[in-house]
């Protein structure tokens, strides 16, 4: 077994530092332990306690006789490497501690310690000053932050690894909420032991991930990086939201977490050699990884729409050209053949317009021949939901659409309540909606890309 | 009065075209000045029906015996000319046709018609092919689309205008999800009479509008509309987003509602000599809209970031230099201090990292001296809502100091369900918040530059 399998999957689980006091670390993270859903064994560790939430507290590690696969730490700074130690001795070979006050308020010292008695016991070991980790998969959560606070979203092929602590809850608050999913999170913070490149190395071979995003700052060992995400050129996402991409950001990095964020150019000009894909903000982001995870890559780069409102398309029309896309052609025969099964108001052209009154019979019609005509690569699909002939049942058109079509179909939706329902059920069955026919045509033209700028490719 | 204060404030209205069927256009129009808090008198039509939902319907507009402000059309294309005829004689002034099927649909002449009548009567017309009218405050609402699938945004100081009704349906939904205001809502579709010059002059006139939003793919009389504009360049912001933009998007448009878009490249140089702002996308639209709506014009471009995560510090300071703006540089005295206000592992810089155990206490001191401190212009406020030591209390210290404060803060604020319903308060309390450090960032600089393009300036 891989020894980082340890953090993702474990048997058992020791929260060395539970508190009786519901809005401490500790006591959060062995809630979300014994009611997310984990299956394998958890033991609550304080030697002030007898019992927590009416189960046996244990005074310490020793004091525990069943073998443990993963320990998590949340105590204060200055007794963290005591209880590494004793987590070392006991045999324990993956620890994530989530306490803050070391290297990033200037405690080096009280850092390298850490490391020194880590590589002593062989022990892989996830932050300090971080979240850790969260699998919705296995039930492991050691996210700090109770959950009426910051939602858990389910389980997907989309990994998401953060440098930042704030930047890993809001990006897992805000998946929840849009019912985006997740294969693994991790907040690996002022990275000690395990950093982006180990932990991106593990991804690249784990089957649960398709695609793998990250925020950093910057990397710790570069050579190490580029290496690992030039092997997967083309063949797994690799997506990066950098911070510190300019002169005031990269001062505001070495306030914030002590380390150099590097020359934003040689960043982005290294990720280009490598396939790594780099996106402007945390929506895009998603928006790429949504995208890489569902659909399949286009033959060209040739779309054709389909709309119920004509504004939404003269948009989109806009936003591909914009994004060096095309507009499709479609052949005389789909057109004529189209024109004959729709009423004589309906604009069969690119963008297809089917009008306000269009109903679920027109879209399935108007996709049907988007996907047999020769001269389409990818169908850009707007949805309005607010038209009164539009209900519910548009969802299962489009979702066996997508599942079945081998040309990418992109749904662009907006609006409020009705919509946002309606396009979370989308998302939970796994296909990317979009809320802007810009994000959409940016994500086309990600997906028609992947793979191109690879190093490899020239060989 | 004003003859377009009759579409926006009547007395009293008629409903050509009511139906029993819930999902006709005339019974949503009817049941919503029934249900929406309109305090005017309101007169169903159609020579089939004795009653509708338990009130007399009326069998034409001549038997209602009151005098009428405003005529609302819903019937099939070939019957508005005789409505509208009818309507001229009864004296009505002013008349929201929805109906569509006109020159959209290649069928000129029979929109001339309209036209022709119109004019004979010294009537306002909006549309044919559109949406209409919907002001909160007085309830006027020809929006078709039922509230369960379409929300309603509360009264506010925003006014939208539209040429696409399918944008129009989605903005208004996508405001009311968000808790964006709104003062009135104009979709004016085919323009026979009424387009969006005239609406903009009424609206930089209207006491009750501060802002004033815009989509179209094309302007009907440019120097009508360039006059109009730049007369308030610098005072009442315009901001647009114009469909057709690229020659692509120029052929949609021609398909979509038969007018020319023209060159994109022209109407940017025109948009920017009188001061007219021009939006990327329709989110943007809205963050310049409520920006400029609230916040008092900066002196200068200097932003003092506050914020309780590193990482969306990090990444703000990034945009703010992308965004040709500047970090500032507090005084000496005002770090002083602050650091002894504060625990000693805050970071006083810029940003001010009151890291993941700040709480409202904090917040308060930090923005009291970006406040005062002479060399900061802006303050980019990041609240991750997620930490356990903040509670909802935040909000009202956010409300206080924005309301209150002379420089403008922008506020931040990111994550699931918790996080959005604190935003909402917010946002109908008159504070904007943004999503994302990008969209804060651009918004600040629309807001610092505003009123410096126009050519009223070089005079």
């Amino acid at each position: 077994m891989n020894k980082l399998d340890l953090f993702f999957d474990p048997k058992s689980v020791a929260v060395i530092g539970v508190s009786r006091d519901q809005k401490k670390v500790g006591h959060v993270i062995y809630r979300n332990f014994l009611e997310g859903g984990y299956k394998g064994k958890v033991f609550p560790v304080n030697p002030k306690l007898e019992k927590i939430i009416g189960k046996k507290c244990y005074k310490n590690i020793t004091s525990i006789k069943e073998k443990l696969d993963l320990a998590i730490i949340a105590i204060p700074a200055d007794y963290v490497p005591s209880a590494v130690e004793e987590c070392g001795k006991k045999g324990i070979k993956a620890t994530i501690i989530v306490t803050g006050g070391f290297k990033e308020i200037g405690k080096i010292n009280l850092e390298k310690q850490i490391e020194k008695i880590g590589k002593k016991y062989k022990m892989r070991i996830v932050g300090p000053n971080c979240l850790g980790v969260f699998v919705p998969e296995t039930g492991v959560d050691t996210v700090f932050l109770p959950r009426y606070k910051l939602g858990r979203p389910k389980a997907g092929n989309i990994a998401f690894i953060t440098q930042s602590g704030a930047v890993g809850s809001v990006v897992v608050d805000w998946m929840s909420r849009k019912g985006y999913t997740i294969s693994k999170f991790v907040s690996y913070g002022n990275a000690v032991d395990i950093d982006e490149a180990d932990l991106i190395e593990y991804l690249v071979n784990d089957k649960k991930t398709s695609v793998i995003c990250a925020y950093f700052e910057g990397v710790k060992e570069g050579r190490k990086f580029f290496e690992i995400t030039k092997k997967v050129c083309g063949k797994k996402p690799i997506i990066v939201l950098k911070g510190g991409t300019t002169a005031a950001g990269t001062k505001a990095v070495s306030s914030h977490t002590g380390s150099l964020a590097g020359a934003s150019e040689i960043y982005s000009a290294a990720f280009k050699q490598a396939g790594v894909i780099q996106a402007d903000d945390m929506e895009e982001l998603f928006n790429f990884a949504r995208t890489l995870c569902c659909h399949p890559k286009p033959k060209g780069n040739r779309v054709q729409i389909i709309t119920d409102g004509g504004g939404f398309g003269v948009l989109l029309a806009d936003n591909i050209i914009d994004n060096k896309l095309r507009l499709a052609k479609m052949e005389k025969e789909t057109i004529e053949k189209l024109k004959k099964q729709m009423p004589h108001y309906v604009v069969i052209k690119n963008p297809i317009d089917l009008i306000g009154d269009a109903d679920v019979e027109r879209y399935q019609k108007a996709i049907k021949a988007a996907i047999k005509d020769p001269n389409v690569d990818i169908i850009g699909l707007i949805v309005l939901l607010q038209v009164p002939s539009l209900g519910g049942e548009i969802v299962d058109t489009i979702i066996n659409a997508v599942k079945t079509s081998d040309k990418p179909i992109f749904v662009i939706s907006a609006g409020g309540e009705y919509t946002e329902v309606l396009k979370k059920t989308m998302e939970q069955s796994g296909i990317p909606t979009f809320s802007y026919p810009q994000n959409a045509a940016r994500s086309m033209k990600v997906l028609h890309d992947f793979g191109e700028d690879c190093e490899c490719k020239e060989k």
